[in-house]
């Protein structure tokens, strides 16, 4: 899995900085990727990515403020036109079906794919055998969504040398193991499923956080994440304006992700105010409370490992 | 007066050629810019012009398809957290209002200027001193508007040498004379102002068409324009598409054009199947009908004289 940062200024767009979205390359047999948030030019970003529309499975919105959101409907209608044509799951908070079914109507953007829009509230907003996804309010000016992805724990590996030298021939016996169950061969002799197979691999867990104050659902969701990505729309001697306009500093990035005890914590989401050279500061000004804190580079991917 | 094109795909945006919009630099005195068409990345081109989006004054929409709107409302949003507090008129057709207002309404976008928008049908929809504005109806598969922008005749020069030599005070009468008033000196002798203000400057008419296959009311509207900005999707061997999609060849362009006897033709919205060296062929095809035919380029200025 890999998750790539499409944007990273907030507000509005400035050269060399788009406005904000995640793409989320899922795990290879899945064969899909999922997004986070959609602002405008968020189609045009992912052409510079390897990451094509049809292959678009989920995308979750964290909030409706525009530079979160105005990307949507060209980004779907340009799935439409490259002929992707399997259906799209869309989860975001109340007012994102008005938003999206308005636009598509007026524009008279008639998609060659289901769209399934979910308004969704906190808890678990989606789960199949793979992952699950669960949502929770943070702090923000308007509703707010932190969205935390779990991949549920994946089966261990076969000891295909031990089975080599038990004598278990290769075929369904190995899936019968795989799958935890105990087999008694010709002769026999019984195979536990616990001494061939090695134990479950845990899954990995990804929390990307719509903007927010620092608040402490924001730490309940991001508790012992693999990775964190959080907004730091300003610096620390900017704490009064970010807390006036329901934002996050640096610092204060830092301060969730250490309480949560993250493994990694990327921030984004900076003001315009900030020229490429200033954003090393906030970085290190996170690094001073949390040293696993990088700023989040555009257009680079993220490993994401346990 | 330039007209830059800000993007030159039809339908989606493709690495290096962004949907459509253009702009508009209007005469100094006016100190302004106009816009027609706002498509997705809109703003994100303007970035890379010498535009401002505090200078825009007003914005046209020839229709309502996607490539040409989804970039409003996040034009709007930047302009207002930019500080722009000049008002701005919109005009489009039926159904531009209920776009933006929901639009801005749910995603609690709070606009620090009036936004003025007017959904208008054929005729005259702006006029003042100095500019006039006329819809006319294309043909395509949604209303598609085609604008007329007339520049009117500018006031003739003030022949300055031969007031001097005439003997006539710089001052209020030079004011006077220029207005077309005729003066009398103290001396007696009575000065015409036809004498000493040479005639009027034709204003400039530009016309920039919304999607449309070959239609009269195009050539009408675009009657000895100084410049025709005209779509051109597809190449001549595709006429049949085009004509199913309501849209038009180069080859079509250029007979409009030539039709209408304009001075300067720039063929733009090419179908994402083109390549940038294929464009080549499509100027080319323009060409063999109206040899003033250009391929329209992205964020080049291109200057509208008489």
């Amino acid at each position: 899995m890999e998750l790539w940062v499409l944007g990273t200024s907030a507000g509005r767009p400035i050269l060399g900085r788009n406005v904000t979205s995640v793409a989320l390359q899922m795990p290879q047999n899945r064969g899909t990727f999922w997004m986070i948030d959609c602002g405008e030019g968020t189609q045009h970003q992912l052409l510079r990515t390897p990451f094509r529309l049809s292959r678009l499975e989920k995308l979750f919105i964290t909030h409706l403020h525009g530079d979160h959101v105005f990307g949507l409907a060209g980004l779907l209608s340009s799935r439409s036109s490259l002929g992707g044509t399997e259906p799209i799951a869309l989860y975001g908070p109340p007012g994102l079906r008005e938003l999206i079914e308005t636009t598509l109507r007026i524009t008279e953007t008639h998609l060659g794919f289901a769209l399934r829009i979910y308004e969704v509230g906190e808890g678990v907003v989606f789960e199949d055998d793979a992952f699950s996804v669960e949502a929770a309010k943070l702090d923000h000016r308007i509703i707010s969504f932190g969205y935390r992805i779990t991949e549920r724990p994946r089966t261990g590996a076969l000891n295909v040398k031990l089975l080599g030298e038990i004598g278990v021939p290769s075929g369904p016996l190995y899936g019968k193991l795989k799958a935890g169950e105990d087999i008694t061969l010709e002769d026999g002799r019984i195979i536990r499923s616990l001494d061939v197979v090695s134990s479950p691999i845990p899954g990995r867990v990804i929390v990307v956080l719509g903007d927010t104050k620092p608040c402490n659902s924001a730490v309940e969701l991001a508790k012992g994440a693999d990775l964190l990505l959080h907004e730091a729309t300003f610096s620390h001697h900017l704490a009064d304006k970010a807390g006036e306009y329901g934002h996050s500093t640096a610092v204060q990035a830092a301060e969730t992700a250490s309480a949560a005890g993250v493994k990694r914590l990327l921030i984004t989401h900076f003001s315009t105010r900030y020229k490429d050279e200033d954003l090393e500061a906030l970085e290190e000004e996170a690094k001073t409370v949390f040293l696993a804190s990088d700023i989040a580079l555009e257009l680079k991917p993220y490993k994401i490992s346990r």
